[in-house]
Protein backbone atom coordinates (compact mmCIF):
# COMPACT_ATOMS: atom_id res chain seq x y z
CA UNK A 1 0.00 0.00 0.00
CA UNK A 2 1.67 3.23 -1.03
CA UNK A 3 2.19 6.23 1.43
CA UNK A 4 -0.22 8.44 -0.13
CA UNK A 5 -3.43 8.09 -2.40
CA UNK A 6 -2.59 7.18 -5.66
CA UNK A 7 -4.23 5.24 -8.15
CA UNK A 8 -4.54 1.69 -6.95
CA UNK A 9 -2.98 -0.68 -9.19
CA UNK A 10 -0.58 1.33 -11.36
CA UNK A 11 3.03 -0.17 -10.61
CA UNK A 12 5.98 1.90 -9.55
CA UNK A 13 6.82 5.03 -10.72
CA UNK A 14 4.13 5.47 -13.22
CA UNK A 15 1.72 6.19 -10.32
CA UNK A 16 3.95 9.18 -8.85
CA UNK A 17 3.93 10.88 -12.04
CA UNK A 18 0.28 10.44 -12.55
CA UNK A 19 -0.56 12.08 -9.00
CA UNK A 20 1.67 14.67 -9.81
CA UNK A 21 2.92 15.59 -13.38
CA UNK A 22 4.14 18.56 -12.70
CA UNK A 23 6.99 17.21 -11.80
CA UNK A 24 6.32 14.03 -13.22
CA UNK A 25 7.01 14.74 -16.76
CA UNK A 26 10.69 16.07 -16.06
CA UNK A 27 11.38 13.12 -14.84
CA UNK A 28 10.01 10.98 -17.94
CA UNK A 29 11.75 13.54 -20.56
CA UNK A 30 15.16 13.31 -18.37
CA UNK A 31 14.86 9.29 -18.57
CA UNK A 32 14.11 9.64 -22.19
CA UNK A 33 17.05 11.85 -22.90
CA UNK A 34 19.46 9.69 -20.53
CA UNK A 35 18.72 6.19 -21.63
CA UNK A 36 16.91 7.11 -25.44
CA UNK A 37 18.46 10.15 -26.54
CA UNK A 38 21.66 10.62 -29.12
CA UNK A 39 24.99 8.86 -27.37
CA UNK A 40 28.13 6.40 -28.11
CA UNK A 41 26.57 4.09 -25.57
CA UNK A 42 23.96 1.64 -26.83
CA UNK A 43 20.19 1.63 -25.29
CA UNK A 44 21.20 -1.49 -24.20
CA UNK A 45 24.59 -0.67 -22.41
CA UNK A 46 22.35 2.12 -20.96
CA UNK A 47 19.15 0.05 -19.35
CA UNK A 48 21.74 -2.00 -18.25
CA UNK A 49 23.69 0.38 -16.06
CA UNK A 50 20.28 2.03 -14.82
CA UNK A 51 19.09 -2.14 -13.95
CA UNK A 52 22.81 -2.57 -12.16
CA UNK A 53 21.97 0.85 -9.81
CA UNK A 54 18.41 -0.06 -9.03
CA UNK A 55 20.07 -3.72 -7.83
CA UNK A 56 22.83 -1.89 -5.94
CA UNK A 57 20.03 -0.40 -4.27
CA UNK A 58 17.76 -2.79 -4.18
CA UNK A 59 14.90 -1.44 -5.79
CA UNK A 60 12.70 -4.60 -7.46
CA UNK A 61 10.44 -2.68 -9.12
CA UNK A 62 13.06 -0.19 -11.13
CA UNK A 63 15.29 -3.29 -11.43
CA UNK A 64 12.94 -5.43 -12.28
CA UNK A 65 11.53 -2.85 -14.90
CA UNK A 66 15.05 -2.17 -16.54
CA UNK A 67 16.11 -5.59 -16.87
CA UNK A 68 13.05 -6.47 -18.86
CA UNK A 69 13.88 -3.17 -21.37
CA UNK A 70 17.42 -4.29 -21.30
CA UNK A 71 16.62 -7.70 -22.14
CA UNK A 72 14.05 -6.90 -25.16
CA UNK A 73 17.04 -4.95 -26.07
CA UNK A 74 20.15 -7.24 -25.97
CA UNK A 75 17.60 -9.59 -28.23
CA UNK A 76 19.61 -13.21 -28.50
CA UNK A 77 22.47 -12.47 -25.61
CA UNK A 78 19.64 -12.46 -23.10
CA UNK A 79 21.83 -14.42 -20.42
CA UNK A 80 24.11 -11.02 -20.01
CA UNK A 81 21.28 -9.18 -17.89
CA UNK A 82 21.52 -12.23 -15.74
CA UNK A 83 25.24 -12.19 -15.14
CA UNK A 84 25.87 -8.43 -14.70
CA UNK A 85 23.10 -8.64 -11.98
CA UNK A 86 25.38 -12.14 -10.70
CA UNK A 87 28.63 -10.73 -11.51
CA UNK A 88 29.51 -8.22 -13.64
CA UNK A 89 33.17 -8.44 -13.75
CA UNK A 90 32.86 -11.78 -15.32
CA UNK A 91 29.76 -11.33 -17.52
CA UNK A 92 30.07 -11.45 -21.45
CA UNK A 93 30.20 -7.72 -21.95
CA UNK A 94 33.04 -5.47 -22.59
CA UNK A 95 36.26 -4.30 -20.84
CA UNK A 96 34.73 -0.63 -21.03
CA UNK A 97 31.43 -1.37 -20.04
CA UNK A 98 32.48 -3.53 -16.54
CA UNK A 99 34.83 0.08 -16.13
CA UNK A 100 31.29 1.91 -16.21
CA UNK A 101 29.83 -0.38 -14.54
CA UNK A 102 32.15 0.01 -11.25
CA UNK A 103 31.95 3.41 -11.61
CA UNK A 104 28.29 3.37 -11.51
CA UNK A 105 28.39 1.39 -8.29
CA UNK A 106 30.52 3.68 -6.47
CA UNK A 107 28.23 6.53 -7.48
CA UNK A 108 25.05 4.53 -5.92
CA UNK A 109 27.22 4.05 -2.88
CA UNK A 110 29.02 7.20 -2.37
CA UNK A 111 29.94 8.92 -5.15
CA UNK A 112 32.43 11.01 -3.61
CA UNK A 113 34.70 7.45 -3.98
CA UNK A 114 35.13 7.73 -8.04
CA UNK A 115 38.37 7.66 -8.30
CA UNK A 116 40.96 9.05 -10.78
CA UNK A 117 42.13 5.51 -11.39
CA UNK A 118 38.24 4.53 -12.23
CA UNK A 119 38.35 7.37 -14.42
CA UNK A 120 41.50 6.46 -16.35
CA UNK A 121 40.68 2.63 -16.88
CA UNK A 122 37.22 3.60 -18.55
CA UNK A 123 39.68 6.07 -20.70
CA UNK A 124 42.04 3.04 -21.13
CA UNK A 125 39.39 1.10 -22.26
CA UNK A 126 38.06 3.67 -24.81
CA UNK A 127 35.13 5.50 -22.92
CA UNK A 128 35.13 8.93 -23.83
CA UNK A 129 34.66 11.99 -21.39
CA UNK A 130 30.58 12.13 -22.49
CA UNK A 131 30.03 8.70 -21.90
CA UNK A 132 31.72 8.70 -18.30
CA UNK A 133 29.72 11.87 -17.68
CA UNK A 134 26.68 9.65 -18.70
CA UNK A 135 27.19 7.10 -16.62
CA UNK A 136 27.57 8.90 -13.77
CA UNK A 137 24.55 10.83 -14.57
CA UNK A 138 22.46 7.78 -15.17
CA UNK A 139 23.84 6.46 -11.80
CA UNK A 140 22.62 8.89 -9.96
CA UNK A 141 19.16 9.69 -11.90
CA UNK A 142 18.44 5.74 -10.72
CA UNK A 143 19.42 6.65 -7.33
CA UNK A 144 16.76 9.16 -7.12
CA UNK A 145 14.01 6.83 -9.12
CA UNK A 146 14.85 4.23 -6.70
CA UNK A 147 14.46 6.35 -4.04
CA UNK A 148 11.17 8.12 -5.07
CA UNK A 149 9.51 4.39 -6.20
CA UNK A 150 10.26 2.85 -2.88
CA UNK A 151 9.92 6.52 -0.52
CA UNK A 152 6.47 6.15 -1.31
CA UNK A 153 6.09 2.32 -1.24
CA UNK A 154 4.16 2.13 -4.78
CA UNK A 155 2.88 -0.94 -6.29
CA UNK A 156 5.87 -3.37 -6.94
CA UNK A 157 3.93 -6.22 -9.32
CA UNK A 158 6.05 -9.85 -8.26
CA UNK A 159 5.14 -11.49 -11.30
CA UNK A 160 7.86 -11.47 -14.02
CA UNK A 161 5.22 -11.11 -17.30
CA UNK A 162 4.08 -7.97 -16.03
CA UNK A 163 7.84 -6.42 -16.28
CA UNK A 164 8.50 -8.07 -19.31
CA UNK A 165 5.54 -6.46 -21.11
CA UNK A 166 6.62 -3.17 -19.26
CA UNK A 167 10.21 -3.78 -20.28
CA UNK A 168 8.72 -4.24 -24.03
CA UNK A 169 6.35 -0.84 -24.15
CA UNK A 170 9.86 1.25 -22.89
CA UNK A 171 12.04 0.24 -25.54
CA UNK A 172 8.90 0.59 -27.93
CA UNK A 173 7.20 3.53 -26.84
CA UNK A 174 9.94 4.69 -24.92
CA UNK A 175 9.27 7.03 -21.76
CA UNK A 176 6.08 8.82 -22.31
CA UNK A 177 4.41 10.36 -19.54
CA UNK A 178 1.07 8.05 -18.86
CA UNK A 179 -1.71 10.76 -19.75
CA UNK A 180 -4.48 7.89 -18.24
CA UNK A 181 -4.85 5.36 -15.99
CA UNK A 182 -2.75 2.80 -17.43
CA UNK A 183 -3.30 -1.10 -16.46
CA UNK A 184 -0.06 -3.16 -15.49
CA UNK B 1 40.12 18.94 -11.07
CA UNK B 2 36.97 17.28 -12.58
CA UNK B 3 37.22 13.78 -14.16
CA UNK B 4 36.25 15.08 -17.12
CA UNK B 5 37.06 18.13 -18.93
CA UNK B 6 34.45 20.53 -17.89
CA UNK B 7 35.14 24.30 -18.44
CA UNK B 8 37.54 25.39 -15.60
CA UNK B 9 36.34 27.59 -12.33
CA UNK B 10 33.02 27.17 -13.04
CA UNK B 11 31.65 25.75 -10.00
CA UNK B 12 29.22 22.49 -9.16
CA UNK B 13 26.66 21.47 -11.06
CA UNK B 14 26.71 24.42 -13.53
CA UNK B 15 29.93 23.02 -15.10
CA UNK B 16 28.35 20.16 -15.42
CA UNK B 17 24.89 20.95 -16.83
CA UNK B 18 27.45 23.26 -19.40
CA UNK B 19 29.37 20.27 -20.62
CA UNK B 20 25.88 18.56 -21.45
CA UNK B 21 22.95 20.83 -21.96
CA UNK B 22 20.82 18.19 -23.72
CA UNK B 23 20.33 16.50 -20.12
CA UNK B 24 21.24 19.51 -18.27
CA UNK B 25 18.10 21.57 -19.27
CA UNK B 26 15.56 18.76 -17.69
CA UNK B 27 17.70 19.08 -14.42
CA UNK B 28 17.17 22.91 -14.22
CA UNK B 29 13.60 22.90 -15.11
CA UNK B 30 12.68 19.96 -12.37
CA UNK B 31 14.79 21.61 -9.65
CA UNK B 32 12.92 24.54 -10.65
CA UNK B 33 9.32 22.81 -10.50
CA UNK B 34 10.48 21.33 -7.38
CA UNK B 35 11.88 24.40 -4.97
CA UNK B 36 9.99 26.94 -6.69
CA UNK B 37 6.87 25.32 -8.34
CA UNK B 38 3.71 25.89 -7.10
CA UNK B 39 3.34 23.88 -3.33
CA UNK B 40 1.69 24.63 0.23
CA UNK B 41 5.12 24.16 1.55
CA UNK B 42 6.95 27.27 1.35
CA UNK B 43 10.44 27.91 -1.02
CA UNK B 44 12.50 28.67 2.22
CA UNK B 45 11.11 25.21 3.64
CA UNK B 46 11.75 23.34 0.22
CA UNK B 47 15.51 24.71 0.20
CA UNK B 48 15.69 23.55 3.81
CA UNK B 49 14.54 19.86 2.98
CA UNK B 50 17.52 20.34 -0.15
CA UNK B 51 19.94 21.49 2.24
CA UNK B 52 19.66 18.61 5.07
CA UNK B 53 19.69 16.10 2.46
CA UNK B 54 23.26 17.82 0.27
CA UNK B 55 24.08 17.47 4.21
CA UNK B 56 22.93 13.83 5.22
CA UNK B 57 24.95 12.97 1.63
CA UNK B 58 27.76 14.90 2.56
CA UNK B 59 27.82 16.99 -0.27
CA UNK B 60 29.43 20.35 0.07
CA UNK B 61 28.43 22.12 -2.82
CA UNK B 62 24.80 21.58 -2.67
CA UNK B 63 24.60 21.54 0.85
CA UNK B 64 26.62 25.11 1.08
CA UNK B 65 24.63 26.58 -2.14
CA UNK B 66 21.31 25.54 -0.93
CA UNK B 67 21.91 26.65 3.07
CA UNK B 68 22.88 29.78 1.35
CA UNK B 69 19.83 30.06 -0.44
CA UNK B 70 18.06 29.08 2.34
CA UNK B 71 19.50 31.54 4.67
CA UNK B 72 18.40 34.64 2.15
CA UNK B 73 14.78 33.01 2.42
CA UNK B 74 14.38 32.52 5.86
CA UNK B 75 15.70 36.62 6.27
CA UNK B 76 15.48 37.53 9.94
CA UNK B 77 15.75 34.03 10.98
CA UNK B 78 19.31 33.11 9.88
CA UNK B 79 20.10 31.05 12.78
CA UNK B 80 17.30 28.10 11.63
CA UNK B 81 19.40 26.65 8.67
CA UNK B 82 22.33 26.34 10.78
CA UNK B 83 20.37 24.53 13.71
CA UNK B 84 18.72 22.34 11.42
CA UNK B 85 22.37 21.13 10.30
CA UNK B 86 23.29 20.80 13.36
CA UNK B 87 20.24 18.54 15.26
CA UNK B 88 17.08 19.32 13.41
CA UNK B 89 14.82 17.60 16.24
CA UNK B 90 15.98 20.45 18.74
CA UNK B 91 15.56 23.47 15.77
CA UNK B 92 13.17 26.43 16.09
CA UNK B 93 11.00 24.96 12.70
CA UNK B 94 7.21 23.21 13.40
CA UNK B 95 6.61 20.30 14.39
CA UNK B 96 5.13 19.40 10.75
CA UNK B 97 9.00 20.07 9.10
CA UNK B 98 10.73 18.31 11.72
CA UNK B 99 8.69 15.18 10.57
CA UNK B 100 9.28 15.77 7.01
CA UNK B 101 12.47 16.18 7.58
CA UNK B 102 12.43 12.98 8.80
CA UNK B 103 11.17 11.14 5.94
CA UNK B 104 13.57 13.29 3.59
CA UNK B 105 16.51 11.54 5.76
CA UNK B 106 15.20 8.29 5.41
CA UNK B 107 15.03 8.65 1.82
CA UNK B 108 18.61 9.69 1.57
CA UNK B 109 19.78 6.89 3.92
CA UNK B 110 17.53 3.68 2.71
CA UNK B 111 14.10 4.70 1.19
CA UNK B 112 12.67 1.69 2.14
CA UNK B 113 13.02 2.36 6.01
CA UNK B 114 10.20 5.16 5.50
CA UNK B 115 7.34 3.91 7.32
CA UNK B 116 3.58 3.97 7.97
CA UNK B 117 4.20 5.73 11.17
CA UNK B 118 6.89 8.36 9.76
CA UNK B 119 3.75 9.19 7.23
CA UNK B 120 1.63 9.23 10.48
CA UNK B 121 3.43 11.84 12.43
CA UNK B 122 3.58 13.89 9.26
CA UNK B 123 -0.22 13.93 9.00
CA UNK B 124 -0.82 14.33 12.45
CA UNK B 125 1.09 17.23 12.14
CA UNK B 126 -1.02 18.54 9.06
CA UNK B 127 1.33 17.83 5.86
CA UNK B 128 -0.57 16.73 2.93
CA UNK B 129 -0.28 13.78 0.57
CA UNK B 130 1.46 16.45 -1.61
CA UNK B 131 3.50 18.02 0.44
CA UNK B 132 4.76 14.07 1.98
CA UNK B 133 5.04 13.60 -1.78
CA UNK B 134 7.03 16.68 -2.96
CA UNK B 135 9.32 15.85 0.32
CA UNK B 136 10.00 12.35 -0.99
CA UNK B 137 10.61 13.30 -4.60
CA UNK B 138 13.04 16.63 -3.20
CA UNK B 139 15.12 14.13 -0.90
CA UNK B 140 15.42 11.72 -4.06
CA UNK B 141 16.71 14.44 -6.49
CA UNK B 142 19.14 15.60 -4.21
CA UNK B 143 20.47 12.16 -4.20
CA UNK B 144 20.86 12.52 -7.25
CA UNK B 145 22.32 16.16 -7.67
CA UNK B 146 24.51 15.43 -4.97
CA UNK B 147 25.95 12.18 -6.66
CA UNK B 148 26.07 14.15 -9.93
CA UNK B 149 28.44 16.75 -8.44
CA UNK B 150 30.68 14.52 -6.44
CA UNK B 151 31.01 11.85 -8.86
CA UNK B 152 32.33 13.67 -11.55
CA UNK B 153 34.52 15.69 -9.17
CA UNK B 154 33.06 19.12 -9.72
CA UNK B 155 34.63 22.47 -8.64
CA UNK B 156 33.66 23.35 -5.36
CA UNK B 157 34.66 26.21 -3.85
CA UNK B 158 35.75 27.36 -0.32
CA UNK B 159 34.72 30.92 0.41
CA UNK B 160 31.36 31.34 1.82
CA UNK B 161 31.17 34.60 0.30
CA UNK B 162 31.13 32.11 -3.34
CA UNK B 163 28.03 30.66 -1.93
CA UNK B 164 26.17 33.41 -0.79
CA UNK B 165 26.21 34.85 -4.05
CA UNK B 166 25.15 32.19 -4.96
CA UNK B 167 22.71 31.53 -3.00
CA UNK B 168 21.15 34.77 -3.44
CA UNK B 169 20.91 34.40 -7.53
CA UNK B 170 19.18 31.15 -6.82
CA UNK B 171 16.50 32.77 -4.95
CA UNK B 172 16.28 35.82 -7.41
CA UNK B 173 16.79 34.64 -10.49
CA UNK B 174 15.44 30.67 -9.52
CA UNK B 175 16.79 27.75 -11.66
CA UNK B 176 17.79 29.24 -15.05
CA UNK B 177 20.32 26.66 -16.86
CA UNK B 178 23.66 29.25 -17.74
CA UNK B 179 24.04 29.84 -21.59
CA UNK B 180 27.36 30.80 -21.51
CA UNK B 181 30.20 30.56 -19.18
CA UNK B 182 29.65 31.72 -15.81
CA UNK B 183 31.86 33.12 -12.73
CA UNK B 184 31.74 32.26 -9.69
Amino acid sequence: MAHINVLQGVPGIRSLVLFRPETGHYLYELAGALLRGPSTLSEAERELIATFVSSQNECVFCMSSHAAAARYLFKDEKGVVDFVLEDYQSAPISDKLKSLLTIAGKVAQDARSVSDEDVALARQYGATDQEIHDTVLIAATFCMFNRYVDGLASFTPTEPEAYEEMGKRMVEKGYVLPSAPVKV
